[in-house]
């Protein structure tokens, strides 16, 4: 089961809003279906949502071959200026947008259109190949932290279903869970969407690890019950100086963590990370629509016409960041300093 | 509209689990359906389930009422210690149990069962009638907290609907907001009952008072945004050392106010502290069904057979507690001392 799959120049799509009760596929053959899904949060999870707009621009790519270069270069363009419209806060989207334009530069000067949708195609299939590679070098990196047995809790969904591949944070569990020093996962639920209940419990069950799902507001009093010893989460965006924006919930989880003295652990490959950003005060917060807070499975529970907050993401300080597990390794503070290092090694 | 209802020998109970969408009234013609409403948490609420118990234990009397005195006292104790089984965290519920027993003590050696029933209909018409004053002295004392306009979040419902009369955190924030002093609540939805979407939004807006509903897991975030300046919330029992149980997720609501310097207060009256438990350790802390995470409404939105925890309370220790609002007025650590002196007032 693949949340993002590339074939016959159709992008096939799991619809993530409706698991588990539900697995249904979406092909996509034009890039504004792809679009729609993205900003329907069908496909969701930084990773995924970067591979997924990719291959969109495959399919905006095919859908204008017949243009001259400077035509389709100027469409394309468009093409990925609304991509970028679709979610705010996840830096892959733009990460995996921007690689995809760059194609378009290093093009011999004499390339017609279709050699450059074979260049792009070519590119999005590295986008996600790499992401496979990425999550696996992520999981070993992450299990170190691990060395005896010890029960975690997680929030939304860093799993395979928020990547190409084996996840971020999941990736991590799986890996310590095949070692024996995880025995046993603690998922919230994840209000609004209930990304934890529906798509993580979901998948640490079909992998046969041990998960207790919990609502939100039940993290602090597990963690004062020493039921978990470690937290571990993905990441939608991460500043230069370590400020990481994730899924709302997360920067609760982080003053909890520290308040029980337990590690928090942030699960994020190199294309999570903004390196044009010098702390998490400069990360848009996505909004997004009262109806997410005001029902429940599509059933409304609260009064009509109640006002609503709904932040999709928060930023949770650097300070309150244990470590940063990326393929290239375990970062931890200053890092500023290990961040700046990183950025280098990306080059 | 009244939670908590006592005319011609029913008692009345508003239906909490279908607001705000249907508002129905639950005919209590004996106790059996009194008790059933208790562990149903159609009346719910510290306050309100010790009313209802009370009245509970008249209609269970009334029922008896062809029995001789000694058979009487026996068949009544029975129905006693069942309505103390339904659920075992908030302590008002055995703190108007006791009272209502302590009366067949008192009564006359000649007394007869229609005596009986006459004198413990009196007490029970005489605990909500307390409640209603109690209410009202906290909320006076609770405004003289707030000076200046705040904006404060609350968690679960400790409004009119947990309560015979105005409520004990609500009421407070319904006499500072009077007072210009409070300007807007932040609703926690209060998972996985929502009792805040469902009860606490709806009163707020009926009353008139600025009300936004977030997801519990926002809340650290509206606090990290200066969104908030205080916490107020109800109780469910408290023990002589100031640890208070409440709804599960204020111990969460607490650390996260910590963190943020903003003061964390408690409103309850004399009948939710358990003036016999040293410490918060000795609270019985109630698990519900796992149906009610993994589903709401009906609707299922986790993965079949899922592990759930779902304890219903949780224990805030005192060292979180900035103040306690009684109907006595604030007490403030050291709360061993201002707890047990409150004991000598109430004796």
């Amino acid at each position: 089961m693949h949340a993002v799959v590339w074939s016959n120049n159709c992008l096939t799509l799991l619809n993530q809003t409706l698991l588990p009760a539900k697995v249904e596929y979406i092909d996509c053959y034009d890039w504004q279906r792809a679009a729609e899904a993205i900003k329907r949060l069908e496909v969701r999870g930084a990773p995924a949502i970067g591979a997924a707009a990719a291959f969109a621009l495959v399919l905006g790519a095919r859908a204008i071959a017949g243009l001259t270069m400077p035509e389709f270069r100027q469409k394309l363009a468009d093409t990925a200026e609304a991509l970028q419209q679709t979610r705010p806060t996840a830096v892959n989207l733009f990460w995996a947008i921007n690689r995809m334009m760059a194609v378009l530069q290093k093009l011999p000067e004499q390339a017609d259109t279709l050699a450059a949708i074979a260049a792009l195609e070519q590119q999005a299939l590295a986008i996600a190949q790499e992401d496979k590679a990425v999550n696996e070098k992520m999981a070993v990196h992450g299990a170190k932290l691990f060395t005896s047995p010890v029960s975690v809790l997680t929030h939304c969904n860093a799993g395979a279903l928020a990547t190409v591949a084996i996840g971020t944070a999941l990736g991590v569990i799986h890996e310590a869970w095949s070692q024996g020093n995880i025995t046993r996962v603690f998922a919230d639920e994840t209000r609004p969407l209930l990304q934890g209940a529906r798509l993580t419990a979901w998948e640490l069950m079909q992998a046969g690890i041990p998960v207790t799902l919990i609502t939100d507001n039940m993290a602090g009093w597990v963690m004062k019950n020493n039921m978990v010893q470690a937290v571990i989460v993905g990441a939608d965006r991460i500043a230069l100086n370590g400020d990481v924006a994730n899924k709302i919930g997360t920067y609760s989880v982080a003053v909890l963590a520290k308040e029980h003295g337990i590690p928090f652990y942030v699960a994020a490959p190199t294309s999570t990370f903004d390196f044009t950003i010098h702390s998490g005060a400069d990360i848009p917060i996505e909004e997004r629509c009262a109806t997410e807070v005001t029902s429940f499975g599509g059933n409304c529970v609260a009064p009509q016409g109640v006002e609503v907050f709904n932040p999709a993401f928060d930023v949770t300080p650097h300070p309150l960041v244990t470590a940063i597990i990326t393929e290239f390794g375990i970062l931890r503070a200053p890092y500023n300093q290990a961040i700046s290092q990183l950025s280098k090694q990306c080059e």
